[in-house]
């Protein structure tokens, strides 16, 4: 059960210039759409960010090396596997269903980036994508974001997206995004992918800051399991079609910037918020460290720790768990006499051990709630961070037990 | 359920120079002994490891500096309170504790080291423990080894101990020790000690670098859920009862350290078998990296990989997942083509995806041992490194969600 989601995702906003499809390459085992075409039309900019796992899958490898020769036209998605740890055939697999979809849509091989999600291991079904994609190329329209949303997912609960419009240089502009992932970078279910499109016209280099930037703030950090996959991505298209344009880092690149960011981190926190088994969503807020990666390496000891989770999901404020991953963090200097530690407005830790004021009744309270905020003070400096997770339940394990029987 | 460790611990080889007492201060929610207490003889040499936990607990401070400042003639442990996150309250608790037992046994206090184990952040019943004392000191004995074991389990299921006898410069040498652990290291159940001794009398450096050596292969070999905490300790002593004298880094040396080693091995697997839910018993053991550093780097990201474990606990042979965890270990210039992996004696990863040899029903087999050893081959230099850790169940979600209830 999603945290905090509703079941159907709110009206997505199409993007003039981007045109999606969706349908059945018979590639999932339990059925239902896994495939998902989009195009995008003819001088639309698109940036990308992809995992940092060196052993990454195959559609990665194809992808950057399409990106870096060209402009793409066409994001081409399929869910049910991973084409992971498939050696070289997987890179031929990857390559032959480019040369279906350019075939299929009368683009070059070249201008399609494939992605793939879903188990790994196992050998791509080319042949019943290349099968799949003429009627895809039939039905597609620029208001089947939601559908595409839905053939994306793999473990995933619930379809995650969301749009928002803003005005840039006196033009409205609209982005709207779609993402899956569950497993929070889960290499089995490989994994978390997310695609977002703005019709503003936006130059190559600034496209790939605006994201970066987006990025770091959003995807990059949230944990469900502290696992990163092979195959995750991030791409940014910006189709132009507004008339907004932006050609320099000046208010409407902010403005942008702003709105791509909201976008990720709205689709970041639905990926949290449906994390496998997830009966809590915990954002972890660190202040008072002296850089932002301090505050991170705090932030993130306490969001993959086992024993906070596994303490947050049977609703216990179990403070003592929290220090003791603060002090595994590798952060210089800590003095457990300077911390102070929130759990949603309640004080629990001051003063080297529980705030005096502190009722075991108040943090009962907190616990009981479906989302609960953690706020550690370090007390050495002015820098913050913020990252999301979720406790660790009983169905995080039965989920990733049973995965493939 | 321990894998693969018997109920009852083989019995022990008393030490001499050693004297060991049990009993009841009424600390554990749930009775039995929880105060143990070692008697050192005159002249014994004591060397100890502590936690790395920025926060450590109460007991842990005063114990190094005691341990800096005399020779230490007893070590007073309980289990069912940490003492930690007690702020200076939880300093004058321990020292206090240590003033008593020191009056009961006509040391200083100085010379007396305190180890506590069990709940974090309630304050530590220092005057039952003072009650208890002098009943424990009227009854300590050589062969009280075991009884000293049961004593200091928290989460244990089975008490923890072994020994070895080996010929040291033509004199027998007795080595033994008991530990206690079972959520490796593990904040809450505040956490593994070890308390290790010989009758072999050994210089206070060579001591120091005999113990070292012997951690660094046994107990930071091991992970359960990859926290660690505010109370971990390893102590070895060296009473000289035996008449063997080891006095520079000769064969001698050489021999006992192989013993200590071979002792602190047995304990630390013994932690990992009776790990919070395990159903596994898995040797990680990487070869074939430039250093063993990254041996090491790719062993803890396999053996802390909540997927991987999860997988193990499933006896499912999902060697993607396995693969996906090298790949975010950090370690530069990976290379999937060159890395081979064995399940048991399986080759499951070979040439860049599944060896082609291997069959699914071969996996299986393998996965429905008790103890599952992976060996990665990084295909890249000559060096290797091997941790122990155990599978990912809902047992575990199970004992650590309701740890404090």
């Amino acid at each position: 059960m999603p945290v905090g989601l509703k079941k159907d995702i709110a009206a997505l906003a199409p993007v003039a210039g981007v045109r999606l499809a969706a349908g059945s390459a018979g590639i999932r085992a339990h059925g239902g759409d896994d495939l998902m075409l989009m195009e995008l039309c003819e001088g639309a900019r698109t940036a990308a960010v992809f995992t940092r796992n060196a052993f990454c899958a195959a559609p990665v490898v194809v992808a950057r090396e399409h990106l870096a020769g060209a402009m793409p036209r066409l994001l081409l998605v399929n869910a049910g596997n991973a084409n992971a740890g498939t050696g070289r055939v997987g890179l031929q697999d990857a390559r032959r269903c480019c040369t279906a979809a350019a075939r299929a849509t009368g683009c070059r091989a070249t201008q399609v980036l494939p992605f793939s999600t879903g188990v790994i291991g196992e050998r791509l079904p080319a042949e019943r994508i290349e099968t799949a994609l003429p009627a895809l190329v039939e039905g597609w329209r620029e208001d089947a974001w939601a559908a595409a949303a839905r053939a994306i997912m793999t473990t995933d609960t619930v379809a995650k997206g969301t749009s928002r419009r803003v005005q840039v240089g006196g033009q409205t502009v609209t982005v709207t995004g779609i993402a899956k992932g569950a497993g929070m970078i889960c290499p089995d279910m490989a994994t978390m992918l997310a695609f977002v499109a703005t019709d503003a016209a936006v130059a190559r280099q600034l496209l790939a800051e605006c994201l970066g930037a987006a990025v770091e703030e959003s995807f990059n950090r949230i944990t469900v399991d502290g696992d990163t996959s092979t195959n995750d991505a991030c791409v940014l298209v910006a189709t132009g079609r507004s008339g907004a344009a932006i050609e320099d880092r000046g208010e409407a690149f902010q403005a942008l910037g702003r709105a791509v960011t909201d976008v990720c981190t709205t689709l970041a926190q639905s990926i949290v918020r449906d994390g496998e088994g997830a009966t809590r969503f915990v954002p972890v807020e660190v202040c008072g460290g002296r850089t932002r990666g301090e505050c991170l390496k705090v932030a993130y000891a306490i969001a993959h720790s086992p024993l906070v989770k596994t303490a947050l999901f049977a609703g216990d404020p179990n403070w003592g768990r929290i220090l003791a991953a603060m002090g595994r963090s590798g952060v210089p200097e800590l003095d457990i006499e300077r911390v102070v530690i929130h759990l949603g407005g309640v004080c629990i830790v001051r003063g080297g051990g529980r705030a005096p004021e502190y009722t075991e009744q108040a943090g009962q309270a907190v616990m009981g709630r479906d989302e609960i905020p953690i706020r550690v003070d370090l007390g050495l400096g002015g820098e913050r961070a913020q990252v999301w997770t979720t406790d660790l339940s009983y169905e995080y394990v039965k989920i990733n037990a049973e995965y493939r029987s």
